[in-house]
């Protein structure tokens, strides 16, 4: 099994060479310097082996998910992604499996343009920590705080195709490749959380379900909503599962889609800009008067929000 | 025993008031703007339960050496502390276990001006990864790689504290409180690190022990060097482990005291910066070629450095 020094030597210090990084790995941490006119966003999750990701899951789709996951913050909030911290908790790794998750780790770094410029190695329980830190223009994050009475409501791309993913394969069936993709290999929303600066007015990433999700942004908003799960794309994942209730989308987290409020003078410009980022994007709520409360369309009826919830990591139960 | 949110929202989020945050915790990241005359230094240690704490170790002693030991990686860059972030797999926390942790964590936090600016809080083995960013003036962060053959090298406080500490309660004996307080409350030596800025020509803390954490100096400056360890100050450790051998105290990390280096011509400055931070300072080795090795002085005798090592995380070993 290989030492801590010669796990960071040999499989992550890949010297990056990136605007703006003064030092790297291999100090006691790293330098980095920004421009005047921009703002530093930074995110962080952490992966437990067995939590979130299957004990058996193979090292290079646990690398790829531990950027993914990270990657889609940054989109959130409309950040470029640019620095990456990586914290590896390891029981015994081999070098195979070293290998797999660098491989999977850096495929997704190297097509966002992001440079590992440090972390720790330790041994222990196999949990992961990936910090990220990004750019944005001054004052342009996109937030949870700034939707506004009238907005309308709109998600990227399909929800739910990871949860039919996971269905088949504890139902034993073939995986449809798309839904397997989804699923093991989640795109993050870069390019849409960029194209929405200076349109969405309160942006987040799916992770813990969309009612879960937009009640973020509307508790962080003093906002009430209206959400019609009823007009959720769900073309893949009905292919492999149709007769999914239709509920059953509004608790999955696990496609990393955005979710995010525009003002409905802006829809033409919300639409062409997510086109020119080729992301597909459904309307599918308006926001309304934090009073009039939370109410979500299911199956052709309505209900308060509070018939649905989210994922608790403590509780580790779904409602 | 409490949910994500609401561990958060009780004990993690004291929605901090500091120049240059404009998010904080509750949103999908940290929004952060930094002076365009300064660099940003980020620094990240995990501590994994049984690993880098005993498994009964005060959960007030966790929180504050979780902040400590990345406190003390600023430090060594020179770097002024600013923003934290919190990973915390935890399994089954109780509201005392976070009250502890909390109060630990926070007392040296609010010290030294640091504010929780965001993180993740998930079900797991108990491991803890904190991140610090700080700031240091443009170009002047201290690194591993400015040693220069003729400087001098130093010491800060006293080395061996920690480990003799643990000797005592290894062996059943009651714990000096000096002992004590250098192996449960370790003092982040951020004053001295800001004194030594222009002056040190490079830095490192020591957590793995005074001959490897001096290696990595002189393996990222290209130089060798002499280390007399018979100078070191071990005064407070000798009272409670008198026959304890020279060469241990050459492996004792835990104090998380400062190496550095400086030109001789410095030496009244150096005294006089860290005599006004309140820091003691040892001179105890010289900087030469690279060619003429690293030589180390320990009980009269010199021998190379190689006959001594620091500590590998995954060989679990000490040499």
């Amino acid at each position: 099994m290989p030492g801590e020094f010669e796990i960071i030597r040999n499989w992550f210090d890949r010297k990056p060479s990136i605007d703006g990084l003064r030092t790297g790995i291999g100090d006691d941490g790293a330098v980095m310097h920004s421009t005047a006119d921009s703002d530093q966003v930074v995110v962080t999750d952490t992966l437990v082996k067995g939590r979130h990701y299957p004990a058996d899951a193979a090292a290079e789709d646990i690398g790829y998910r531990a950027m993914a996951v990270n990657l889609s913050d940054l989109a959130a909030m409309g950040a470029e992604p640019r620095y990456a911290f990586l914290n590896l908790s390891l029981d015994e790794p081999t070098e195979e499996w070293l290998d797999g998750f660098a491989e999977g780790f850096f495929s997704l770094a190297e097509r966002f343009n992001v440079a590992l410029a440090g972390g720790d190695t330790t041994r222990g329980p196999e949990t992961i920590t990936v910090t990220l830190i990004g750019d944005v223009p001054e004052s342009r994050a996109l937030l949870r705080s700034g939707a506004r009475v009238g907005d309308w409501i709109a998600v990227t791309g399909e929800i739910g195709r990871a949860a039919a993913a996971l269905e088949c394969w504890r139902a034993g069936r073939e995986i449809p490749d798309a839904l397997d993709r989804a699923w093991r290999r989640p795109e993050p929303r870069i390019a849409a959380g960029l194209a929405l600066r200076g349109l969405a007015t309160s942006c987040i990433d799916v992770s813990d379900g969309l009612v879960a999700d937009l009640g973020h942004i509307l508790e962080k908003s003093k906002v009430g909503a209206t959400l019609d799960a009823d007009l959720l794309a769900t073309d893949a994942s009905r292919e492999a599962w149709p007769h999914r209730p239709k509920r059953d989308f509004l608790f999955s987290g696990d496609d990393y889609e955005l979710c995010f409020t525009f003002a409905p003078d802006d829809e033409q410009r919300v639409r062409d800009a997510l086109a020119k980022s080729g992301t597909a994007l459904t309307v599918c709520g308006e926001v309304r008067d934090i009073t009039a409360g939370f109410d979500v369309k299911c199956d052709g009826e309505w209900q308060p929000a509070t018939e649905f919830a989210g994922w608790d990591h403590f509780r580790g139960s779904e409602k």
